[in-house]
């Protein structure tokens, strides 16, 4: 531990010089990479740079690994490749998702060696016979682009740090042990044997290595290049090739096992000797590219070069430092530690995906060059489309609008000419449900995003029409997907029918009647899968019948995907009174929201369920997956909408904590974390499309946050609190504003919100029609 | 057979419009593209462009399998995927090489079918389990750019022509059948099981696909990318995938092996339906590309773009008329089918690899753009420095400058820094031995070639002291390559000894004695390896020890590769006197040179041999395989240089014939062809990087040979027959002429040559020591 503080002096040396010229209180100390990694929170605890590719983290477990053709261990649990009580590390590796419920990638993976030469992993409860280690979390510190960790099992210390491009690592083996580093290609989250199609390593001189490797996973054919510097020189190295090519040919006329500078095949462990008699650090430099090992090197060359670890460190910390410092608050330092960390989780996903040539894969797998905006990769559509992009939108603006040109590039590429529904890595994963893409189009449409309105529009018209969608051809003709040809086809109506909304509003403000009018019509379709009998939204046959048995605290197998019919029947935030008057009137309604977040949903409904834990519930109210993130919001069109206020507050603290295991459910790249930050500001995007977001309630006595445009948001609540938790009233630029939402030109023109608060609701405010929220059609 | 008539009599009015400006007779038609195909030619059949990547040729078999981990039957048989008495055709793929003795390729391969899907390609004696399909010869047409079968299984006629870039198939199905396509990106030449890394079908519209291939074979990755257009839509299509992707992801929503439009796995086999109502001909263009789909895309629209079969056939065959009638000549009909198909041979590989647009895949894996030369691959260098690359030197200067540079650009590509040894699709092979590259280089800087002096030094040098080459270390300091260290040191030390040569004569040419005086040396470093007891080459130990029991007849296992220590020891062309001596003088060396060709071989020493047949002996000379190709010239250096006479005629006669079965060996891409044309012109480069031809007999009584800067060679040998094979006296320009050799000026300036021969050898040519070729030293 003796080098950390010289490391951390210098490091911070750098970083106050980058940052000086801000004069802004230095926030990046408030994040939390820890929240979330035990758990269900799937996030990872490594170093990355704000938006970058590379997520260099430790892996703590690779199961699973194939064994007699069944698949051992929980997947689920290794989406981000890190669980906190895991008692090894088994590498360091340079991509991961963050947050998701499903996984890949962990691309890249290196680990420090010393003693006796292993090239397998190892298993966590015999750690000794691998490469892997035991660790100490008393070690292990993890904060804006670092991370660090010592390993027990050899006492090397582990310093990484990173650039949108290029991950960097820092190893310091002990004195008088020799020093070795291990480049496992075979390594994989959620691998299988067969996982990597191929793999290649060159070592072009003494410092640097190349390579690539093509793996088939949850993207169907991933490229990732690489390039690899070493601050010293390569004494000596190798690989074993656990299954080698059934034909070598002429390549065995050489040693190619040790020492030979062409490696390849597809089961590729490879290591590397240094000297560690003079110094015992060694610096390593990864850098991907999707492209070629070429891109991999611009990469490498132009976002570090020759820059030491520390003065990596030091700008990427600053480059946090700029995208965080966009929010100043009060709060107490755990409150801090969960917005900052909040506004991290949704700048890690999605990744730029292009190298710093602008060249890119596209979909159809050529290299495409990216003129005119920055191509952008892993969409988590049926999350993200929520609250992320939303927030996106509103706070990044720029960043968004390229997110939709990248997502129009995608469109371009497929063959099938529709937009992504899960992009990852210049793949399509096609994961879960609905073409939410259309929402974040229409939603950047409708918020003024500088984008080919025209492309847009042909973009989202095929898309909602490609019947290759489950039900979708049914949907379009009985207006609904029928239960019989889908097995989620209650959900998937309602998602389909919340997506075309959105491309109706979209067509509506630019004058296209001709796409408005039919998808005005679709964005009702949601009421034809309502059984009005039960009340509930509920899986329907073609011929008409609705499912007889429906059990709608059920989440499978009932026709919805990830989630019961008691969340899903509140998906249609496009028009709130309509579902109402589907579920039985407002009266209904509200008794209906009511009973969510209040009953009791016996255990038998989420044990053994992926989605849903314990963690995550208010009474029947699902925070930890997406579809009922909406659901505490709907209280506004209500005659009691300062329930609203008094279930985010529970939510809040409930589902987001400072803590290991501080979040409710997966984040999936960054949807839980959007929907903190906008609850915190005290407003939410029901309803992406419309240019709404329903006022909720302050979290925070104080929250400044500066717009793209140089405009401020500022949120005043002094005296909130979770007692105080209810909005007495409320001033809007100093003048009494009594509607329950605020529209997107509101926020881009600047305001001051000043909220008085009070231990009790006030159960007058909001309840005039003319301050409710839209719906698409009004109460009858 | 309808057809045919209209088909031909519409291309050659084509064709003729192409060539007309040209005036000159149609040479095309003496091309006999059977020569070679059955047994050891390992040619093929089909139509390909001169020097093209695209040689789409009908398989006869796909042997072997990989059936429980053995191969079964003759791979070596299959290097061109075609065998004359094989009774059925399994495809036709898009990718060949010309006659080597070790295979790959076979890349997207198409077949015709009717009736019931099959999506395996049954075996030969079983062919209606499969798609293949029984033919008859009578149905067989090949000619230059053209190949015509007709499937007697279902009456399919089939028509291949191509562009450098693009297969253009035609296929007439019969009336009142469906038609069908099978596209089977599984199929290869030398397959087995694993061999295909990856595969990617996408159906972009109803009459284009593009897609791609990976494997791993002989080019160790291999990626051939591909475009194929139709002349008709599609109207139904799909896959089978045997061996399933162990992860399908989501994309199990999807009915994938049904009208899907992406296609992807490791085991690939889709077919396409059309309709066959209105028109039974179906044309599909199929270009490919090592760059991307992209590439392939333009390579389809620049070369082929909307021309009918007919108007590709008639441009392909207007260039094949361009590169044949430089050489005109008399003879039988025969002998000019022998003339005009070796020429056509030297012409197929090497073969441009680049796109339209000049990018290629390197060495390197990346993507380059050749801006100041056009990229070749496939160099076959241990076969073809001996007389395809002089040839090509000499005949098509430009074309072999740009393989020079193109090897140049594989050095600065190599990890290893080193030139190609044989160079495969990007690939490098690494089949057979020595450094030949460098003398191509060498040769070429000797012949003036327009290159960077400076980088082809630094390229030589650093290929001749790669120490990886087996021995090579050893042998710059012992001066011979250890028999303890390598299984072939004999012929490995006369190898490099040989190409050392030709390093030293280009620098000295050019003045660069750092290189010349140490190459000077290495250039006799085959006299280290002379058993000196026993007059023969053979392997030493580091010791000093020769190898105790050699066998001199034997090929294999005793010190030499691909020949014997009898064909071998004459291995030293660049020092003959030099190599006199080491066999105890004029004499003893003359007496072991007719022994060679005299002798009675044992048949135990070629049965079971891949390498000689009975085929390509004349006694103990082995003319089916590259080693000896010089041998008969060597008589030039003795008192009876007109033997050199007798012995060509001989092998002339034998080895090369207007029959499926002409060719005595391995045609080894082009280079059994070259020695041919050489041959008939009455010279040899005997020693590569001399600028010396050393004169044997010219084969027919008139040529003329139009060089590329406008000069012309014309060769007369009017009497000139099997019994008038003795060269009486000889006129250079109209004077007589003593000399046994030509220099490359000589054949620039533009020289006629006016032989008269007779029945008897003139014993008194050629025996001044001032009229004999170049040796590195004198005798002693």
């Amino acid at each position: 531990m003796k080098t950390t503080l010289p490391f951390l002096a210098t490091a911070f040396a750098l970083y106050t010089m980058y940052v000086s010229a801000q004069s802004k209180a230095d926030v990046t100390t408030f994040v939390n990479p820890m929240i979330g990694t035990d758990g269900m929170g799937h996030t990872f605890p490594g170093a990355c740079a704000p938006f970058g590719i590379v997520q260099l983290s430790p892996e703590t477990d690779t199961i699973p690994h194939n064994i007699n053709g069944k698949y051992q261990g929980n997947v689920y649990a290794y989406c981000a490749g890190y669980q906190y009580h895991d008692p090894t590390i088994v590498g360091f590796s340079h991509t991961h998702l963050s947050g998701t419920g499903h996984s890949d990638l962990g691309d890249v993976m290196l680990m420090p060696q010393t003693g006796r030469l292993i090239l397998t992993p190892g298993t966590a409860s015999r750690p000794d016979e691998g490469y892997r280690s035991r660790y100490s979390h008393n070690t292990e510190k993890a904060s804006v682009g670092y991370y660090e960790v010592t390993l027990a099992d050899n006492n090397v210390r582990v310093q990484l740090t990173a650039t949108p491009r290029v991950g960097v690592h820092k190893y310091t083996f002990p004195k008088g042990q020799d020093s070795r580093l291990i480049l496992d290609l075979l390594h994989g989250i959620y691998n299988y044997d067969g996982k990597v199609l191929w793999s290649s390593i060159r070592v072009e001189n003494d410092t640097l290595l190349t390579g690539y490797r093509i793996t088939n996973g949850w993207a169907r054919a991933n490229y990732t290049y690489f390039a690899i510097s070493f601050s010293k020189p390569i004494l000596s190295y190798g690989y074993r090739d656990k299954k080698r090519p059934k034909y070598l040919g002429f390549w065995r006329k050489f040693q190619l096992y040790q020492d030979f500078p062409e490696m390849a095949g597809q089961n590729i462990v490879a290591y590397f000797n240094f000297d560690n008699s003079r110094s015992q650090d060694l610096t390593v430099k990864v850098a991907l590219s999707a492209v070629s090992t070429e891109g991999a090197q611009k990469n490498l060359a132009t976002e570090v070069g020759s820059k030491s670890f520390e003065e990596v460190y030091a700008a990427t910390r600053a480059s946090w430092q700029r995208e965080l410092s966009i929010i100043s608050c009060q709060g107490t330092d755990d409150q801090k530690a969960m917005l900052y960390t909040s506004l991290y989780h949704t700048m890690i996903n999605p990744s730029v995906y292009m190298d710093v040539d602008r060249k890119y894969r596209g979909l159809d797998g050529n290299i495409h060059e990216a003129t005119d905006f920055d191509n952008y990769t892993v969409f988590s559509l049926w999350d993200t489309y929520r609250a992320e992009h939303p927030l996106l939108n509103l706070l990044k603006t720029d960043r968004n609008t390229n997110m939709v040109k990248s997502m129009l590039a995608h469109w371009r590429q497929s063959v099938h000419h529709v937009l992504p529904v899960w992009s990852l890595m210049g793949n399509e994963g096609w994961c879960m449900t609905g073409y939410h893409a259309v929402t974040v189009l229409a939603d950047a449409i409708v918020k003024g995003a500088l984008i080919d309105k025209d492309e847009a529009f042909k973009a989202m018209v095929s898309t909602a029409t490609w019947t290759r969608f489950p039900g979708l051809k049914e949907y379009m003709t009985l207006g609904y997907a029928p239960y019989d040809r889908d097995a989620t086809a209650a959900s998937n109506t309602l998602e389909y029918s919340f997506d075309d909304f959105t491309i109706y509003a979209a067509a509506l403000k630019e004058g296209r009647t001709d796409i408005s009018e039919p998808f005005a019509r679709r964005a009702l379709y949601y009421r034809n899968t309502f059984d009005k009998t039960l009340g509930f939204a509920s899986p329907r046959y073609a011929d008409g019948r609705f499912k007889a048995d429906l059990d709608p605290y059920q989440t499978y197998n009932e026709g919805f995907i990830e989630g019961n019919s008691w969340n899903f029947s509140f998906h249609a935030p496009q028009d709130v009174y309509g579902l109402m008057s589907v579920m039985g009137g407002e009266e209904a309604f509200l008794q209906k929201l009511n009973r969510l977040f209040e009953m009791n949903l016996p255990p038998k409904y989420y044990k053994d369920n992926e989605d849903i834990t314990a963690d995550c519930l208010v009474g029947g109210y699902v925070h930890g997956n997406e579809p009922s993130h909406h659901i505490p919001y709907l209280y506004a069109w209500t005659s009691t909408p300062w329930l609203t206020q008094q279930r985010l507050r529970t939510i809040m603290n409930k589902m987001y904590r400072n803590h290991i295991r501080g979040l409710g459910g997966n984040d999936d790249c960054g949807q839980m974390s959007a929907w903190y930050i906008f609850t915190a500001m005290g407003f939410y995007p029901v309803c992406p499309g419309s240019d709404q977001y329903v006022l909720g309630v302050p979290y925070l006595p104080y929250m400044n946050v500066a717009l793209p445009n140089g405009k401020h948001l500022t949120i005043k609540a002094p005296n909130v609190s979770d007692k105080n938790c209810y909005v007495q009233s409320l001033k809007l630029n100093g003048r009494p504003y009594t509607k329950l939402y605020l529209t997107h030109a509101d926020l881009l023109n600047g305001c001051t919100l000043k909220y008085v608060m009070g231990s009790k609701p006030n159960k007058r405010r909001g309840q005039a029609i003319i301050d409710k929220p839209y719906s698409l059609t009004v109460l009858k």
